[in-house]
């Protein structure tokens, strides 16, 4: 399983809009993080002014775990085929949060527990359930492949019908086990720096969480360092999709938008694969799991969000889309001091106080 | 110069709302502070769900500040009347920003030193220029009062017409000045811990403006803890007027998003002369300015946002107003687990893993 070599975005869009940005109507600066954010979208788009997004897709990519039966999540497995049909149906959060901030919404079942909930859904299918990954492999060699694969494939759907901003979400119970392990073995962190609450589980429920990445970390050694390798001991079909989809969106040079735990850890191992990609993702949030933090800090991404979020479904990101779209506009549709009339900075020549 | 009792926000809405959180298809929880927002709207609005906001409104309050004359900014002063014919003509950071954000933009001329761009703008205008606040007072009493009435009397006008969230925002050359002054005075820093870069200025402007800082805190002594004498002491008619404004939405039962130090400053004020109003504000983020984090600690208001914007205008409210949209959105569309047809939580009952 290779990808394509991702190429790096647009430096001369980038330093256009940088410019731009320091003949706009207000101190050099001023708009902080948005104007870093405008020249990232510009460098994406190799345009400047950049265009504001027109086709901003959220994938929700679902699977089950085995390692769910080893009570690391609040909620019993069969939630997460419940919760497809409610992201279908409308009803989740992701729904409601990706329609405020423009966005459409689709799913993607790799590996949930049920039959899959229509042909659209599960068309990337590669299995029911992923591996309990205390005691075997999440997946065969195949399924892991197959699973990237699907992943690619998604992205390149999205992208050839027009999508210019990606969001990758995740919906499963469980994952949060299997992505703190993937984040621990990434970064060489011990179980209990790794482990959070996930859906809220209690003190019991985090010790058996804790316990269960111990396990799975201990036999994630035999692989390292191959990414794909991981996927297949301690990963699942979900999260190596979205493996796949975030490499391919940077191989095909569009941005995207990481969400929570389970995208970023995903998104760890893409790096992986696809060295380079993480200059076309910037991360939406910063959500309460441990292991998030540790996969962001190891990607060299400053979340732009930071609300306590912990829902996974790429709600975090779709939360942040509304920031990344005003940055866009300022760019865009601010007046120059010249256009304006408005003198500039004095500079350092200020002349001193009389 | 005084307000009308302010009003706690609905506890009955607010107990509600939460619970509402609680049924709908997500952890507990899991929404983190789009969750509080969402409760703190319904309370506001005393109903739940609350209604998504149909009209908010960001008003610009503009002024010049004598001290600006210490070279206390990058800027020279006449580029605050110019800024102002730019947020008229729709060219200014705000305009776009409040474009995107779904808002409509009101600018109040209180003490520009130049004539009046409308008679509209201009309809509350105090003076041209507030006093050089290192040597003599920012205002008379008389103006004092009338800058106060002019916030409140803004505040009317907007609810009155239908507001049903408000956003004030600053626009003045040297007013981060003053209200690094009013900030240290209310909450007794030192002048060197509440100054801060302002428009960008250099390190010989940094010491001028903390030289300035000092210098008017020494007068302000004389007048604490008077709300009102130190608005015409250290402040100026813009900033007398936001505090009328941020005080005047708390007794109208009005949601409102603070913004930068200029406005924060204010909005401590108007909690000495309104107390209670700032149960009605939410801090839209934090800027870089040291007096503005001291002002949301002094308020214990924890910002949205923290994008390391410095512009004012309202522009870091701006960019908070589609999160506060987001909150209510959820509250309000996602699915209950009744609903939707998916468990709940199995709650601190979880059976033992097999």
């Amino acid at each position: 399983m290779e990808f394509a070599p991702v190429s790096p975005p647009d430096a001369g869009a980038a330093a256009a809009a940088r410019a731009r940005q320091d003949a706009l109507t207000k101190p050099r600066g001023a708009l902080g993080r948005l104007e870093d954010l405008s020249v990232w979208v510009a460098s994406c788009q190799g345009r400047c002014p950049p265009k504001q997004f027109e086709r901003a897709r959220v994938v929700v990519f679902a699977g089950d775990h085995g390692v769910a039966r080893a009570g690391v999540s609040a909620y019993p497995p069969e939630v997460t085929a419940q919760m497809v049909a409610n992201i279908d149906g409308g009803g989740a959060a992701i729904n409601v949060l990706a329609g405020v901030a423009g966005a459409t919404v689709r799913l993607a079942d790799l590996a949930v527990d049920a039959e899959a909930a229509s042909a659209r859904i599960g068309a990337h299918k590669v299995r029911r359930g992923s591996g309990d990954i205390r005691t075997t492999d999440a997946l065969s060699d195949g399924e892991t492949i197959a699973a990237l694969a699907a992943g690619r494939a998604i992205a390149d759907e999205e992208v050839d019908a027009g999508a210019d901003l990606l969001i990758a979400g995740d919906m499963g119970i469980g994952n949060s086990t299997a992505a703190a392990v993937l984040v621990a073995a990434l970064t060489n962190a011990e179980p209990v720096a790794a482990v959070g609450l996930g859906t809220g589980i209690d003190d019991a429920g985090w010790a058996r969480k804790t316990a269960a990445v111990r396990d799975a970390l201990f036999r994630a050694r035999a692989v390292l360092p191959d990414p794909v390798g991981l996927l297949r001991c301690c990963g699942g079909a979900d999260l190596a999709a979205m493996a796949g989809f975030c490499a391919q969106a940077a191989v095909r040079r569009t941005p995207l938008l990481l969400d929570g735990v389970a995208v970023t850890a995903a998104a760890l191992v893409a790096e992986r694969l696809a060295p380079g990609a993480r200059q076309w993702w910037q991360a939406g949030h910063r959500s309460t799991e441990p292991a998030h933090e540790l996969a962001l800090a190891a990607l060299e991404l400053d979340p732009i969000l930071d609300l306590s979020m912990r829902l996974g479904e790429g709600t975090g990101a779709a939360v942040a889309l509304p920031v990344l779209r005003a940055a866009v506009a300022a760019l865009c549709s601010m007046a120059t001091f010249e256009e304006a009339g408005v003198a500039g900075a004095a500079g350092p020549a200020t002349p001193p106080p009389p």
